[in-house]
């Protein structure tokens, strides 16, 4: 193999598959076969508004088999060729005080797969490509054996539910309402369902109504169309006008759904914020979180641990999550991957697409 | 004593002198002598906005003596006639989840001293009288023999400075940055201070010169005039760009601070909400909140353990607290009182005016 | 009603069934005609040894329903005649720091329901009694509708599951270890179940079968007969070395369980002792304890927010919850009901006999 | 420079000087010379007990100045040659869940500093030399500029101090209780004392009084020789008979300890267990640890971002801490530097040697 094909974004709306001539295996790293990639609705806003610096791959929902290992690497302790893998996103420092307590995603000197430019040798930085390169800043999961790669790129979504309720400090019994019905939505409403939440409720919107339907399949209790009915109707008739305990906002640009989130809030209720809104909140309602004591929680992506605990929920639990994985694609077709998500809240999109490189190859 | 004084608010801008009839004392609770009462910003607010739910004795920070106490009384098992005694604000139910939890400052059910009508029955629900009813869903603590009552009435802003930073984690050698440097920014930079904050930030505006030199006397590390320079500059000085770990905003009407402090926050760092803003929050970047993974937390009132520490630290540091008492003043004189913190942000506004009845009586 | 009957324990297996006199209603209080009340290990122990201080009726799961309340009390806001309702054990002061904090539970003047002597008014401190007195110390929670008596005393043991895991700050997917499968071992499980455990191991000894067939049917997915089998070996079989997260220890007695526990923990793993062994520990192995950063975490009780969300669980599930109520009798049996318990390990022994003294009043 | 001293351990109570060829840098890591090594209690117990794994270099309290490093090495983003470091002890894998999660002195996998063989290549692995090798698995720490390497070296005690009581959840005004004065003893009194404790009692024994006298310099209020007076009265008397809040057990050998710390412990009291017992504990009361909800909490060494505090406070107050360095001694000399701990509790014995090889190189 001396060149590979990958999704390069050169600029808005310019995703060209390309080959890349496949360099000596730097120092320290990995090759990987990429076995799938999943798609999420960054990808989309990538794509329509060209890469932040410089032409990159795309791809950072990753699942990988490792083709080239540098044996003598200190730093993959567990890993050897054959084996399959995940790979977060970050590409930290590891050396800042972020990187030494465990939230290496927040350290500030930290690269991504997906968005790393091609310039930057060995330039295969994305998983929407035959192979990736796993590099000694990489942190790599170990894929049960019995859990197929398509199924396995929900790791993100499903880590990211269970993390982020952890932050929360979910108690057993608590009232959770998610917002958003995409896949980080769902992946929060399984994890919601599986921690003991005592009431889960779904909401989406209009062209919501397939999703929801698995939102209910995965533990959500109340399905809520918020375009149709009174979010804050709903949920003062279900918690006797106490409030949600835990709210997780998933939704993009969508800035009145944090009001609501507020207004809709128990006494010390929890509201996660994690969706991207690319714009300034408005009308935020300062004197009802200070007399509630409410907390607003940002969070950027999730615990390692929640990783390994994601892969382990998807092997015991693949046909529950299975109709996550809504469409495989080629990668010749990531075009087509893409613009499945980007339907946008049309009845037709799907939640999570997975690019499958050897489909085409 | 038949009748005694107290401080009538009973409409906008009319708080009376009255002569209120003592009653027989309600079962289960005990009368107080009024020592000293302190003045919040909030006293202010109310005496321009009216009471909200009827004419009702205003202050609520109140430091009493015990004359009369029901002895069959459950309740107060520590309590016993000739005590001094702070009173908690809330007049909580003590039967539902948040009482039961001790959240009791969260009891949706609570009544509030300072603001419960006189025709409730006994009339006496505020500090600003020669006499206060102890209910028995009071929360009452004593006070350390050798501290004054006109000091003692400081803990309401030293416990919620105490509370405050415990609840955003505060961790040995944070920076902390307190927006505001009245009652409770005062009390906020004496708390971290002992709590081992590693940069202690004090920001005040036009008018607040005297309040930045106690400040410094408390235990800032850092003035700042954020009329004059840029806030931000002087965090990414103090701390090589990373930001703020603790940024407690006790400001009113001050939209922007907020907006601020998600500017100049450290990754994961927590900015706590505790000024009352009457009027919706605008401009939050909330990408920022996400990315840097912060929390706002809102915060209502304390814990009361703080309550105790607060009055440990009065008596063993009395001096050094003294200068925040600025001005104690007769009970017939408490329209001055509140005139004196109605100032503003004028240079002769005083940081906590205390009314003593005695002085008067 | 003039008397009532009651357990009264008057010495070392001397409990007798008296009539007691029926006092006016003491002020701030209620009258509960108890509906039912569960026995637990400690009545055993407590019939052997006497009672602790003076003659007391015994019984501390108590299920009532309210005859009489003081309507003026200020302390049972939401609680009207006719209510049903379970009290918590601890009669706490309501004045302490502990009181405040929410942990009444360890009030160290707290009197206890089951133990409070007869000598002190109006007598009726116990729930194996056709009356109980709710004291205004008292803390009460309302039953579901839905819910049997017989089914509700099972509050006790399931919302000390719930508490203790979340004290032992269970993760999603971490591998729990339960010792002993009497009625606290049984609510451990379905709680660790429930709060999304990755793997629950059930252990028990000899005469222990049918309790561990409940346990399985409560959700332990590995179940262990230790007599039989090598804890130790079990644990690192299923995982793979590793050692158990969280093990909650509820044996009586069993000095060994807690080495074993130490010797079985993952790093980081906790140890919850809730077992009171009555004689000293040995052969503790400190280091591994420093080494793994282990916890050793004693509970004495559970938080009160637990008790609600076992009552909605139990009314959820009531099905499932049915086989740990393992007998019923009427209060004259009451003997019976504590010898059924007291055979120990033996096969017969049940798990939680409740007494409802309406079926021989 | 061709070969290096270096302080072999090579069987017990058979510590060489000894001179190590240098090999050339191994890919990813560098060489540091050594500016200053701690000795602590548990150098001398290996020189007694001799290697576990090999002949080894010993010395884990190391403070280095980068002479060489791998530029194109991926970990060291912020070190270059010429700058000072701290190295912490363990060499984590990197690729483990403990290692993610921040806890890699945790990791099952680790090597360590002072311990790893010489016969693993390039031999270099403990402090007590000219050079050590800084490996790609190391976590370095930069040493402010105003610090002194010898005073540097109490990174690790007053680093221990400082994670231990974040562990405990130390509160503002809470009693701290530490036994034993050497040097990790006083570590945590000065980190209790800056961590806002509301009263530090310092415990040592005979032979401790010149340790007991800088445990009053850096913060203790309280001094107890344990072997003249109760440990237990003390504390009653000056918490009214409530007990301490949080224990630090420092002590190495003393079973008795632990058994009086739970005897002294408040409810809800934590016990930090951090020396090393070499035996069984024997004699611990469970039964008290669960009815006051006692936490014993074990502690291996410390969370990494407690070193970057730790060299702050040194930096800032150098002139309080220097009493703990009691005394420099050459390369040479090192025997001399582990006799001067060794001597026990004699009043003699050192708290905390530090070797310095530049004297007499």
């Amino acid at each position: 193999m001396t060149t590979v094909r990958a999704a390069v974004l050169r600029g808005a709306r310019r995703l060209n598959i390309e080959r890349i001539p496949l360099s000596a295996l730097p120092a320290g790293g990995a090759w990987l076969d990429v076995e799938a990639c999943g798609i999420c609705g960054s990808d989309v806003h990538a794509v329509e508004s060209g890469p932040r610096s410089g032409p990159a791959v795309l791809g950072h929902e990753i699942v990988g088999r490792v083709a080239e290992i540098d044996a003598s690497s200190p730093y993959f302790a567990d890993i050897a060729v054959g084996d399959r893998v995940v790979l977060e996103e970050a590409l930290p420092c590891r050396a800042c005080s972020y990187c030494r307590s465990g939230a290496h995603r927040l350290c500030p000197r930290s690269g991504r797969y997906g968005s790393t430019p091609v310039e930057n040798a060995p330039s295969l930085w994305g998983g929407l490509a035959d192979r990736v390169f796993m590099s000694p800043l990489a942190t790599a999961h170990r894929v049960p054996a019995g859990l197929a790669s398509e199924l396995a790129t929900l790791f993100v979504p499903i880590s990211n539910g269970i993390s982020w309720l952890t932050s929360a400090h979910l108690r057993p019994g608590e009232v959770v309402l998610v917002c958003g019905v995409g896949q980080h939505g769902l992946g929060t409403i399984a994890a919601a369902r599986r921690a003991g939440a005592g009431l889960v409720i779904a909401s989406g919107v209009r062209g919501d109504d397939d999703r929801l339907a698995v939102a209910a399949q995965l533990g959500a209790d109340v399905l809520v169309r918020s375009d149709r009915e009174s979010l804050a109707d709903v949920i003062s008739e279900h918690t006797a006008g106490r409030g949600a305990d835990v709210i997780v906002d998933v939704t993009p640009d969508a800035d009145q759904v944090v009001s609501t989130a507020i207004k809709v809030a128990a006494p010390r209720g929890r509201i996660v914020l994690a969706g991207l809104k690319r714009g300034a909140l408005t009308a935020i309602d300062c004197d009802r979180i200070a007399r509630l004591e409410l907390a607003l929680l940002g969070v950027a992506a999730r615990d390692s641990w929640a990783i390994d605990e994601a892969l382990r929920l998807l092997e015991q639990d693949g046909q529950l999550f299975a109709p996550m994985v809504s469409g495989t694609f080629g990668l010749e077709a990531v075009a087509d991957a893409i613009a499945a998500v980007r339907s946008g809240d049309g009845a037709a999109a799907m939640v999570h697409p997975v690019v499958v490189p050897s489909l085409d190859r």
